[in-house]
């Protein structure tokens, strides 16, 4: 058991969660730890969490290690660049660092989202697809594209930024600064602004949205709730997510004929409201081929997509690509 | 010279372009011949076409041959599935009767635009590059992608539509169906058309434009020409079109991170009105390392990109990719 275990650290903004997997994907152990502050915190709380996996899986050291982080980074140096989400990490040289620590493990660090695609692609919904599409519906919309079995890292490495591609230009306001990406109009930050302005509205049609809500914000859920009801307020805000839902799977089709769509992401729970009709509009709306062609299916992974994607990247399929 | 000579074929709707080339890309022989309906006679067309540009180049075979031909297709068995610009040219083997007639050659067939993006790859704007978008903007808007040296062709074999991504759904519907794609917003054919309604106004709007036009139908440079004297209905029309242009090549970006992305094509020649403020644009909106890491520039091939392309084609890039 301890050799070939192979270790994969999904480091996120808020929690880091490392597993040690055997390296068809069974999951041996796994820490979730908060994301410590700063550089040293960072990278020491990586370091714990590796050694609490390995002990744990009863291994002395990775056979190979791979961490899916916050863009943007240079995947083929493994160095972080300016992740906004991981302030004191700048420049961070992860692929070296872990070497230091493991000089017998193969170490590999890729961005998140493309970690995510990796890890659906080897080990989920995604299985013997050679050209995928990877999207994550949540807060935002992110993704990650693997072409003739390859992944797409583009030069800057931050190719699959789906929810950034502009779909109605005079749309709201995107925090990156675009106006009608694809994110700003149908994640869950986006429902749930729409439900928000629907409750503040003052001719009350928000009234079911409100109860579905409960003492809680009012989100996708509540939404989906007050749709599932027939609410009109909430069927309209349904309706416009799954436009821009069904545009934004429509242009993948046309610029990429992915095989499959795989859709995770929380918003993507809720599969017969906010994905399924975008999903069957695209392929009717897409070129008829490339249309029929395309497989638009929920994501298999969960909330391990990201630590199992970091060990797809262990195993060196953002560089190598993986066989169909 | 009888060793080495390489055929690439550009079989469009209304012609066909033929050389025979040095595997450098120094054009030996051309020919140029209407396309003639129906399936015996394109063959036929092509087999002469090949016939006269090797005996000109003094060779005996082809020690390859590529062709470029109009979609749908399947490349990797190099047939023709239901062109809608070839009439009975259905499920043509194209591959198959070029091996037949040149038993020695390496044949390979290829969509056109994809071709064109192998020409521009191999002989022209993108050479050295990667991490490639090409795109053509005349009648329509079509496109290739090479990511990591390799040629994007998905699924259907349809990869690089990118003139039918929908960039404004509720805008003026395209010949394919959809609302608000970029081909009809800003092609050559929705300038001509936004042109038209401008001379049809009744309120005079449209003078200018149509006296750039004289006797012709107006179209994009007379819409340059008119808005090169600061009328204002021209320059609204330019607004526009360099407004799609701008979120198209934007959208490119973020999904793909091309470090380069030559553009071709009729409109493309008025380079500067055009496409130079949408490439701006797009590099300053986009994300900020992609859109720093991403030039945009003319194509270099002119009117011979098909045919470089088809010898690019035939020298195996679309299967293997190059090397950077």
């Amino acid at each position: 058991m301890a050799h070939g275990v192979v270790v994969g650290i999904d480091l996120g903004g808020t929690k880091i969660l490392t597993v040690a997997a055997t390296p068809e994907g069974r999951i041996l152990a796994r820490r979730r730890v908060a994301t410590p502050t700063g550089r040293d915190g960072v990278v020491g709380a990586m370091r714990d969490t590796v050694a609490a996996v390995l002990g744990e899986a009863g291994a002395d050291g990775p056979a190979a290690l791979g961490v899916g982080a916050p863009g943007p980074m240079d995947p083929e140096a493994g160095v972080l660049l300016e992740p906004p989400n991981l302030p004191g990490c700048e420049n961070l040289p992860l692929a070296e660092i872990f070497r230091g620590y493991y000089p017998g493990a193969e170490v590999h660090v890729e961005n998140d989202a493309n970690a995510a695609a990796l890890g659906e692609r080897r080990f989920g919904a995604g299985r013997g697809v050679a050209d995928l599409c990877y999207i994550t519906i949540s807060t935002g919309i992110g993704g990650g594209i693997v072409a003739g079995g390859r992944l797409v890292r583009g030069a800057a490495g931050t190719a699959g930024e789906v929810g950034h591609m502009v779909v109605e230009p005079d749309g709201p306001q995107c925090h990156c600064g675009l106006h009608g990406c694809w994110e700003v109009l149908a994640s869950g930050t986006a429902i749930a602004r729409m439900a928000r302005e629907a409750v503040a509205s003052s001719d009350g049609s928000g009234a079911a949205i409100r109860a579905a809500a409960g003492d809680d914000p009012p989100d996708a859920r509540a939404v989906d709730a007050a749709a599932a009801a027939g609410d009109a307020a909430a069927l309209r805000i349904v309706r416009a997510a799954v436009r821009y839902n069904g545009i934004g799977f429509c242009n993948l089709i046309q610029l990429l004929s992915p095989a499959r769509i795989v859709v995770g992401g929380g918003v993507s729970r809720a599969w017969d409201r906010y994905i399924a009709p975008a999903a069957e509009w695209a392929r009717q709306n897409a070129f008829d081929r490339p249309g029929r062609m395309c497989e638009i299916v929920p994501a298999d992974l969960g909330d391990d997509v990201g630590a199992l994607g970091a060990v797809a990247v262990a195993l060196g399929d953002g560089d190598r690509g993986v066989g169909a």
